[in-house]
């Protein structure tokens, strides 16, 4: 079975991290902090960009390094972890590795194993967290930051390597902080995971299982519009997976060409939205076309203008007029969804909220305004935990390897609260860069330090790049079937890297 | 791009069909056909069973041939038609082949293109119906007869090859015999195609389709249940493609090893189905997993028992006292479905009931009644649409091929009411024998005459395979990830065959 082979493929490793002994880092300019950050973090604040080079070899104690899983799945995971495990091995066989349980909670209440050779063997270039688990849990509390610091000093930690996205390596420049402010020299070390590609910054230029993520989705997504172009009966509306940023809803689109690609980044409103897929559907049905491939983000209701005010005013439970009016636009099922899942907090859990089912509907009422002439059949998907844990690509299995090599070099060096990172990610994997970029410095204060999002850029290139073809394949059925990733052939198939950062 | 490159894969052929003109098939013994059927079908009732054997080489006129693709997409419907074509050319180069033009209707206004090398070369070994398109239309009425009648006279047809299921290879046989009736020499010859894998007999152990559907369905299936594993907190309960016969999802359950698999054919009732459910639930809550995979055909609705009266009743708009109680049971947003989508002859749309909700429903108001100590956070998924028109596998191409190779030999040697088939689908493909059934011995009276459906056999290997397995995989985690399906590489890896007739 394919993934028992793949349990065999070696990584593909950077020329700089093959003699890991020799490699030092470079300490080059100094990031600004903000002030209000640098307030809060005084022993992590004035840390300089590392890079990777090529020295003479050392030699290196015995070290002692834990590593957890932060938030939700990502492909590629279990390679940060041999990569961590293979680059200790290699830097001094007598390290340790632990596997804290479940998440951050196991890094509070000290629960972990110690990872071997045999038991990582089967997780090998494997999909999923399910070696350790993983949660949402957030060390921020002060008894749950006393918690990690008990950990850490009772296992006698070098390094503790955070695998997570924005928020998790925002907990780790805060540990960092908290380690040091108590005397701790535990380092703390993120790695940038997201399947949704918004943990993006000047040197990292994607978060680890974008790409496999995005290369399931695409098959997926390739496959309906072939459907739909056979079948010529209905129209599919494909949301996809990415509450905040729409990148994973760009890169398929730039990948399949469907007939409209929606992006929350765009704020339009829901009667913009309505407009522009009824525009399309008129558009097509004169061309004798009544059916179609449209996508759309998770977060896309998040990002319309009216709907925020919508949510934020019935949390307080007073509408305004307009709100009211765009209530009575929503359909009875998703008024019910809005009302009842909500957080203790009231806070209203949006990614419950079918955001396909509200344009449909509203699409529907249009168009029996407008009196369509042709059919209009809708169809809904929703493509999300099927791509989170899936079979790392050969990019994320490489990447993810050299992410965990780079963490434990970090660590060994003495570094903390930093990124690991990995650069010219476009090129081949021989040339890879590695360095660290100081966690500080991607802070900012919004109620709390926390590292920002990155949005899809409607001025960068992937963006303008879709605007570019989007009157062609509106109109034209440009379809692309990407088909399923390939690990075997040429590596031309199977060595792809996402368009986003081609572009 | 991977679908470039596999334009470019040149299908394992049989020995039996690299020499095609020296192919003649034997006569085998007659098969009984039913006196009722006979009576409707005197001219095609009396026809031997037909296997392919190499004899001396023939000379082959100039033919002229006709494809159609009829219902739902499957993967390598296209390799039918280049399998036809490439044999066409070999037997007489000057031979033509018309591909009528979205489903059978294309048949009887007579729409259709020539099909021409350089037109088949992009939809070699690809996906979906797209060259020509498909439909549902049947050839019934005595017009539409007339008019399939009239195509095959004004282009001189040699033979009419019929791409479909159950529904559609009845078609075949119908037309088969009215043109014979009507002193029309056109051959028709049907393929067996569908997804759902219903489409079964002595000689065909499984439709073309099935092969490529199963492989991408059973990879999100993996997929999910590998997060699953990570997270620890979502019972999946997955609806398969699949309204008739549950084939799909036990050759999944087969590949993927979920906690329970639902199989229509076991006739359960709602609440022996939702006690099952709540079983596995606490069972597993107990052992700390408040976590599941669940697989459901999508028909598991209309195969309990007391759901089809519910609907029949619905239908007549009177409720019995105990379709009263099932009523009741049913979620509020599921009730309107049934009530809202109706086809005109007031029959209800059964592939819009969702499931997966009357379940997940019908599970968490019992579950409150046990009084469940642990949690319970279910979340649906549908996969039907992102298979019909995968990029065929190995298998699925090989087989199309060879089905359209044989489809061209029935035709070339003047049989008609055939369906064509390939045997020994499990062995090597050198080895894959060649055949054709006599579609009136397939035929059965149910108010018309139909090719019945094969469905699960609860006696059968496969099924059996998976209540032996049943037991362990509710509690033990042994989920598979099969990965997505792979075209380069090692034979076993690329080659592999469905386990349903494997097993």
């Amino acid at each position: 079975m394919l993934s028992q082979l793949r349990q065999k493929y070696k990584p593909a490793v950077p020329k700089i991290l093959k003699t890991l002994k020799t490699i030092t880092f470079e300490k080059k300019k100094h990031f600004p902090v903000k002030p209000e950050i640098r307030k809060l973090f005084s022993k992590t604040s004035d840390q300089p960009l590392l890079r990777g080079k090529k020295g003479s070899a050392q030699k290196f104690p015995m070290l002692k390094i834990g590593a957890v899983f932060s938030g939700g799945q990502a492909p590629g995971g279990h390679n940060v972890v041999t990569g961590l495990f293979d680059a200790l091995q290699s830097l001094n066989p007598k390290s340790t590795l632990y596997g804290f349980l479940d998440g951050p909670s196991g890094v509070v209440d000290n629960k972990q194993i110690k990872l071997t050779a045999s038991k990582l063997a089967p997780y090998r270039n494997q999909g999923g967290f399910d070696l350790l688990g993983s949660g949402r849990v957030k060390i921020e509390t002060e008894a749950q930051l006393r918690g990690a610091l008990k950990t850490a000093q009772d296992l006698k930690l070098d390094g503790l390597v955070v695998i997570g996205g924005d928020d998790s390596n925002t907990n780790a420049a805060v540990l960092a902080e908290y380690f040091l402010q108590k005397g701790c020299k535990t380092s703390v070390i993120g790695v940038p995971k997201t399947i949704d590609g918004d943990l993006q910054n000047e040197h990292v230029a994607i978060s680890f299982g974008f790409d496999t993520a995005t290369k399931i989705y695409s098959e997926l997504i390739g496959n309906i519009g072939r459907d739909a172009l056979s079948a010529k009966k209905y129209y599919h509306f494909i949301k996809l997976m990415g509450r905040s940023a729409s990148h994973i809803t760009l890169e398929c689109a730039l990948k399949t060409h469907p007939n409209l690609t929606l992006i929350s980044e765009e704020r339009l409103t829901l009667n913009q939205i309505t407009g522009k897929i009824c525009d399309l559907v008129q558009q097509r049905s004169k061309a004798g076309k009544n059916y179609g491939l449209i996508l759309i983000p998770e977060g896309l209701i998040e990002h319309m203008p009216e709907m925020a005010v919508l949510m934020k005013e019935l949390k307080e439970d007073k509408l305004s007029s307009s709100s009211k009016a765009v209530w009575e636009l929503l359909p009875e099922r998703v008024r019910q969804q809005l009302l009842l899942d909500r957080d203790p907090h009231g806070n209203i859990n949006l990614s419950a909220v079918e955001t396909e089912i509200v344009l449909i509907d509203a699409v529907e009422k249009e168009l029996k305004k407008r009196k369509l002439q042709g059919k209009f059949s809708p169809l809904a998907h929703f493509f999300g935990y099927e791509g989170r844990a899936g079979l790392p690509t050969n990019f994320d299995a490489n990447y993810c390897y050299a992410l965990g090599q780079t963490a434990a070099l970090l660590i060994a060096q003495g570094f903390t609260s930093y990124m690991a990172f990995i650069e010219r990610l476009t090129g081949p994997v021989s040339e890879w860069t590695i360095g660290g970029m100081p966690l500080a410095a991607l802070l900012e204060i919004k109620g709390r330090p926390v590292i920002g999002k990155t949005y899809v850029d409607l001025k960068g290139k992937p963006y303008l790049r879709l605007q570019k073809q989007a009157a062609k394949w509106a109109l034209e059925d440009d379809y692309q079937c990407p088909g399923p990733a390939q690990f075997f052939g040429a590596a031309t198939l199977t060595d792809t890297v996402p368009l986003i950062i081609r572009c």
